[in-house]
């Protein structure tokens, strides 16, 4: 029988994850199955239970590796020193590389979280409404230091994420422009404005 | 046998529209049927038909209809004298009240589209992409004559369709933000930028 084949340092596990995040942002959770992903890896459906207990449990543990990531980089961020510009700066790089780089699996996140079952579903969530929270205090606190523009805190939340997330259709029109490119230009338009 | 209510100018089918925008937009196409329109509004389905030919003719009347309203108000900024800083800020202005007047109509024409038959769905992509070409046309003007930064211009013009569209979400949270303070800080936030 066919084994679960790895490269590097990563697990079976993780090779497991990114190929059902692959299935997952192309098919959508509901029509995604154990045994297509077993098909897909050429290995025995039983294999994968080995590994992870359902469909699921696939889901769950690709939005909150995701989630993690996100929230582990926002408490760097709110953990260093430095103005909000900066702040918001390396999170924006972040978002975007996360985009380019993890592009299966921050689509899952960002679409099919809601096939999530409780209590993931309500804890996801909360984790997602606590992000945008500490995101708009970043903000709140740069307005009130006058290194920001007095802009409802929320809306220039909202920008920022609808702008990066929106770097789905850069993907699926594979335009002719490499990821550094993408993130300076990204940073200085939602930092610093189109207008010269 | 109750008759299709109208208010002030509107015609039984713009009525009709409204109502199956709303319907669509809460439960999707593939969910919403002609006779839970007519329940709705407390009407026959009968009566639906003699204004509108098929559920996908709905779909197809309330995408093209928004896609016709953008399409003209491109025109107009198109046709104007002003720089490129003026035209991007008309049309963000027009895509934000879009986005507050016309909810239902352009949720549908964002998420729902796919579900339109051919022709109509190619039709549609076009337009789609020829909006978004002008678009690109307006920033890529403004770079050769150094009003705009010189940022990638499909990536500005991504950047400010999905702020726009991200509208969607302050929407849904029905934050205490006025309709106008919406419009010029997102004005604000993608032609001038956050920092102070």
């Amino acid at each position: 029988m066919a084994k679960i084949k790895v490269r590097g340092n990563a697990t079976k596990k993780e090779v497991i994850l990114a190929k059902a995040a692959k299935l997952v942002r192309v098919k959508g959770f509901a029509s995604s199955s154990m045994r297509e992903l077993a098909e897909m890896m050429g290995v025995e459906a039983a294999s994968l239970y080995n590994h992870i207990g359902s469909k699921a449990e696939l889901l769950q543990t690709i939005c909150f590796n995701v989630a993690g990531l996100f929230h582990h980089q926002l408490q760097e961020v709110v953990a260093m020193e430095g103005t909000a510009e900066l702040k918001l700066e390396k999170l924006v790089r972040f978002h975007t590389r996360m985009m380019i780089d993890s592009y299966d699996e921050v689509f899952v996140a960002n679409h099919e979280w809601k096939q999530m079952e409780e209590p993931f579903l309500q804890e996801f969530l909360q984790e997602r409404k606590s992000y945008e929270n500490i995101l708009v205090e970043i903000v709140e606190e740069g307005i009130q230091k006058r290194e920001l523009k007095p802009i409802h805190p929320y809306v220039a939340v909202l920008t920022i994420l609808s702008a990066v997330r929106g770097l789905e259709f850069w993907h699926r029109q594979k335009r002719d422009l490499d990821a550094t490119q993408l993130e300076n230009d990204l940073v200085l338009h939602l930092l610093n404005g189109l207008i010269k």
